[in-house]
Parts: C-alpha cells; structure tokens; sequence
C-alpha cells in the first residue's frame, strides 16, 4: 500500500481547489454561515453518491441528473433549509446552480447543488443571489465552508491526506456535515471530497461505492435516513499522475485513501451525533462473515437502550447481546464473549453468553471516556467489522424536540 | 359479530381464575411486588407467542417445551431479574415451576414461567420458595398480580370483556407489562390472558397468531426487541360452550374479543412506554395494500426523530415524510397526505407530498394532548393499518442510562 500522510487543508488540500463560505440570511433569524462554495480551477472528473431514501430533495435529483456526463467543477451548498418537499423546489435548486454557475464563469450543469435543514420549506434563492457576490474564494477556505454547511454540528469536520500515484504526490481531502439522521445507507450527511489525483469518473464511482459500504454507511447516529444525503468526489487531475483508468495499483493506492478520508470525517460524524457525549465503536470478531458481522455491529449501533446505557455508562452487557439477538444474524448466543475498552483499560463482562463477574468501578470508568469500544467475540470465522454510533442523551431529545423553533 | 361488553376483573374476569401478588425480595434494595401468581381451578387448553429474539431467556425456553401439549394450569412470574443469560437460568426456571407446581398442588408442566428485569444475573429462587406460601390466591388478585410484574410501567394495564360463543356468555381478560424494549415482534413485554371458554389449544394458537400481529407487533417503543417476551392464553372452559374446535362463528367471536383485549393492552403499552408523555398513533389509510401501510405506519412510529418532535409538540411532518420514505414500501411520496389529530382538533401540514401553510398554534396545541394521531392518506388503494407507539422524551433516556443502578 502506498504511504499516506496526514496534511492540512481540508477541501482545499489538493492543488487548484478553493472555497469560501458566507452567511447570506437563508433562515433570517440564524446568525451563522450558511452558504459554502468550492471550486476548481479546471473541470473535474467526479461520481457522488445519494440517499437511499425515496423521498429525495430537489437539489439531490438535480445533482444526479448533472453527474451523469461525470464531469463537475463546483459545489454550491446551503444549510437551513433542505430544500425537500417543498412547493418550488425544484426551481430554487435549479437557480441555485445557476447563480453559482454565473459568479464562477462555468456551465450550471458543472456545479453540484446541495443544501441541508428544515424539510418542506421553500429555499430563498434572492438572498443567495443577492450575497454572493461577497463570498471569497481562497485556498484556505476549508474551514469557512465547512462551517456554512453545518447545522446542529458542534464541531467541523475536516481532513485531508496525501499518497502517491503513478510516481506523483496526489492530495486528497474532505469537509463533511452530520449530526442528526445519520444512518446506514447514507444519513443526512453532506461530505465533498476533492482530490487533484488524475482518475476517471467510473474508476471514483467504483472507488466511492466500495468505500462508503465500510465508512458512511456504518456509522447511525439515529436510525433516521435523510431527504438530502450526498457525499461527492471531485478530481480534478492537477498532480499529473497518469489517469486512473482500471483497478491497478494506483487504483488501489487512490482508493485506500478515499477510504481514510471517509472513514476519518464517518467517525467524526458519529462523535458529534445530535447530543452525544461519546463515540461508541462497536466491534464484532470472529462472525461467520463480513454480513453476519456488520448486522451484529449494526444492530447493537442502533439499540436505543445499548445507546442510553453508554450515556449512563452502564456496564449493561446484556442489551448488547439481546441487540445481537434480534439482529437477524445468525450466530450462538452461547458462545458470544462481551467486553467494553477504552484509554482506561478494557474489562469482559459475558464469556460463552453469561454474565462474568467485574468490577463495576472499573467498568464505570472505562464507560465513561469520550470515546468507549463494546467488543463481541466470536468463534465462528472472519468476518470482522466496525460500526460508529454514538450514546443517546437528554440533549438528542432536546434539540429534536426544538428543531424548528 | 357477537356484542362484547367491557367488564372488570381483567385476568381473573373468566370463571375459576384467581391470582396474587406479592413482594418476596428478588432484588434486595427493590420495594415494589415483584412475585405473580395466575392459577385456574380446572386445567386449561393454552398456547403462547414468546420473543423472536435469538437470545431467549430459559423460563421462555422452558414454556416452550411444556405448552407443546397444549396444556397450562397456573402461570408464575417474577420481575426484577431477567433470568436470561445467567450462570443458572435453566436451574432457576426449572424450580421457579416446581415451587409453583407444589404450592398448587398440580404438575410442575403445567405451570408457565416468565421472567423480567435484568439480564445476565442469576435469579435467586430461594426467595421465592421461602415466601410462595404468603402469596394468596384471591377472585380479585389480578391488580396485586399485575403490580408484581410491572416493571418501569408507571401504570397496571389490565382489561376484560365478555361475549357469547355457542349461546354461552364467555368472559376474556388480561393483564400486561411493557414499558421499554417493546417493539414489533414482541418487544419486552409479558402477557396473560385467561378466559372461561371453551377452546381448543389448536384454535387458540390460530387466533392467537392472527390477534398478535394487529396489536403487539404494531407497538414500538424503542425499537429493541427483548429475550423474555411473552404471551400467554389459557383457556378453563368453564363458561360451559361447546369446545370451539373449528374456524366456525364461535371461533370468530373468540378470536374478536382476544383481539380487542390485546389491542387494548398493546395501546396501554404504548401509551405507558418508559418516560413517554403521550401516546402516537399512526394511521397509514389509502396504501396499496396491508403490508405496505404496515410498513410506513410502523417505521414512522420508530423514527426517533418523529418521536423527538412528537415530544416538542413539534408539527415537523418532514420528518414523518422522510420516515416514510426509507420505510422501503413503495409510494409516492408526490401523493402523501398528512395530517395531525388529537381531541384538540385536525390540522393538516402536507398535501401531495408538499407543505402547507397552518396555523402553528394550533398546530402545537392538537399535539400538546395525551393522544395524538398522524394521519398519513395515500390514494393508491385499501391498506388501512394503525401502529402504536409514544414520543421520545429525556425520562427514557434517564430510565435507561441508570436502569441497572
């Protein structure tokens, strides 16, 4: 596998990117930036991937209807409204590309429109019109667009690295905003990635999609599936390597680092889920098979009770094997050993499916870290996987609860 | 269909029935009744449905194995430890039977056992055979044994009704337990229904089967299902119809009134899931068939979003569209009604998959009551299905974060 190495600069990491992000009054009485734009200088090859939900927003239909040629230069993306079940949504994503389109001097079926919040709600596009005129695009504006397209994010969610491909030094990185209706399958998620790597659309398609099955799309937060997920990869070939175009190994060494960047901005999204106090990895071992495995994590992701007792770092092991139990995988609960880790060490707590006596202290501490591990052990075969999720809190149910005020 | 009245008495309404509670100190630091006892004078025919989870607790194990004759007499329940997962469990239920079966003087297979509380700790049967003897069986037991059973309910949940089968007045009741951990195929729930009439155990399961999937499997509280649920009917006969032994009139009547004492327990289930503040019913009309409106119905009542706003008083139907649309039924979503119910009035928030303008106020007022409905209307057909299910509050995550405490 080709070196990777962690750098700086987020979206704009990879040569000929820029971005910039304003607040132009989408929702008037919201004071923080929400609306972002990257650009590349040159047009890129690109491949995105949508949600899966039936109802989509407008700007998600737009998008895959301009991705088909694979070809885009820009993203234009909104947060407060989403632009979803909304009277005239389609013409306000329309629009919206074509003002970006306008500012940038580029063809509107080259930009990505992509927009977040409130569903059923029409998009004020006068006011995106109106201000962005005053949106600066500049290499070190990862940050700036980062931060227009969060929403009940607390934190932004960058990263970038570098390999190598075809004897070049090729740079790729990411912003991305998640938070709440993260899901497998793509919850409401926005990540663009960009990359100055020489690769064709159909090899990023295929890149893409094989990444997402083990980074987004294992992470839930809760359980929801969003009008509006999209997770876009733009290259725009300004490190000169020869272009990708077949599953060699420059092929590989381009995917694997896909696969770092999603998988860094999936764990970020699960940490920062709506409310949470900590990341809950949760690790199966030893499953029949990546299938089996991945229900187990999954479902054991998803339990609510498993959820609220790591919030309660409660070491209450058997909501985590009655999770297993119900997953739909098949494998025997008897032979099923439980433990939790974390920086403060790692404790069993079920070998063979039964309780094991522990020492509740210890298990308190190690629960109550910022980031908790629930491992399941298996001794039926390879399959091993992660899932990322997070506790459920108080504050889930009280931004829920608000959300629209 | 044969008139049903409403009666008092719930799982000691029927004929020859009686029942007790009382505390007999399962865990030591808990106050509350925690020992049931349900006895019929003469034995019954019976059958049940348990928890589809894979990790099944051993007293669901065990009634597994002794209803296979279609025979029960009495039924024994605990709550506060789980018996499922733990270092002896099969050892426990298996003496739980025999206590039972000495203190009543009939075979040890003719009792049930069921199990609720904690998994993975052993479940000490020594207080239950020391203490067995203070329990009295009383005409008027079901309330004592139904606090002995309840959990984190915060309320008995028992019902009664009578009707005729073969020009005999039969009488049906029941009482239940749920709380958390009530979901679709049986969350954590148990269940006991006795009736007077005259049934075979066959004809039972059949009704049984049939009544189960439009009432408990249309309940979410949580979305996790449990090791120990189950359901139980035992049938005395003593009402003195003939045995109903066939898909006849009587059998439908039977079944109807089993029907209506579950869907009754399942909505007090609903209504009482832990830290709930009010009961959601959701009523998916106009779908293209059963399964389809089951579909949509169920996955709205699950989305934690749709809780969390539910507990707002939040009119953000967005969310009950977007649960709608990963639901994987198929609809259109440019075709879906919806609107809000409540005994403050109707408002309806989306026409043709689109927002309207409402009047927020009353709006929050309709979902500020104790019962609200979602009405969902598509035009597509005659799937007509309710499912059940409460708001997502800050008590259930208090409950669950400290629930072994």
């Amino acid at each position: 596998m080709a070196v990777m190495k962690k750098i700086d600069g987020g979206v704009c990491a990879a040569t000929g990117f820029t971005a910039g992000g304003i607040r132009c009054g989408i929702r008037p009485n919201q004071t923080k930036k929400d609306l972002a734009l990257i650009f590349s200088e040159v047009p890129c090859q690109a491949a995105g991937v949508f949600t899966k939900n039936r109802v989509k927003a407008d700007p998600v239909q737009l998008d895959q209807e301009n991705l088909r040629d694979g070809i885009a230069q820009a993203v234009i993306a909104n947060s407060g409204i989403a632009n979803a079940c909304a009277p005239h949504g389609r013409q306000a994503a329309v629009r919206m590309g074509q003002i970006a389109a306008e500012r940038l001097g580029i063809p509107a079926e080259n930009v990505m429109v992509c927009s977040t919040g409130i569903i059923g709600q029409d998009l004020d596009t006068d006011v995106i019109a109106s201000q962005i005129g005053t949106l600066v695009l500049r290499r070190d504006g990862a940050l700036e667009a980062e931060e227009a397209i969060m929403t009940t994010d607390t934190r932004p969610k960058m990263t970038a690295y570098s390999f190598t491909a075809g004897g070049k030094t090729c740079r790729i990185g990411g912003i991305c905003k998640g938070a709440g209706m993260i899901h497998p399958n793509m919850g409401t998620m926005l990540c663009f990635i960009t990359t100055d790597c020489a690769v064709s659309s159909a090899m990023i398609r295929k890149a893409l999609q094989e990444d997402v099955r083990v980074t987004f799309n294992r992470v839930s937060v809760d359980g929801d599936t969003s009008t509006n997920d999209t997770c876009l990869v733009l290259a725009n070939g300004l490190a000169g390597n020869a272009v990708i175009t077949e599953e060699d190994a420059d092929y590989a060494a381009f995917r694997d680092a896909l696969r770092q960047v999603m998988q860094d901005l999936a764990v970020m999204v699960a940490a920062d889920g709506e409310g949470a106090t900590r990341l809950l990895t949760v690790h199966v071992q030893g499953a029949k098979d990546e299938e089996t495995a991945e229900k187990l994590a999954s479902a054991v992701c998803q339990s609510t009770l498993t959820k609220a007792a790591m919030f309660g770092a409660d070491a209450n092991w058997g909501r985590v094997l009655c999770a297993c139990g119900y997953s739909g995988a098949e494998f025997d609960p008897q032979k099923a050993d439980i433990a939790f880790r974390s920086a403060a060490g790692e404790i069993a707590v079920c070998a063979h499916g039964q309780g094991l006596a522990f020492d509740e202290d210890l298990a308190r501490k190690i629960l109550s870290q910022d980031a908790v591990v629930i491992e399941i052990r298996l001794p039926d075969g390879g399959g091993d996987v992660c899932c990322w999720g997070c506790d459920l809190t108080y504050d889930y149910v009280k931004i829920n609860g608000e959300y629209r005020s």
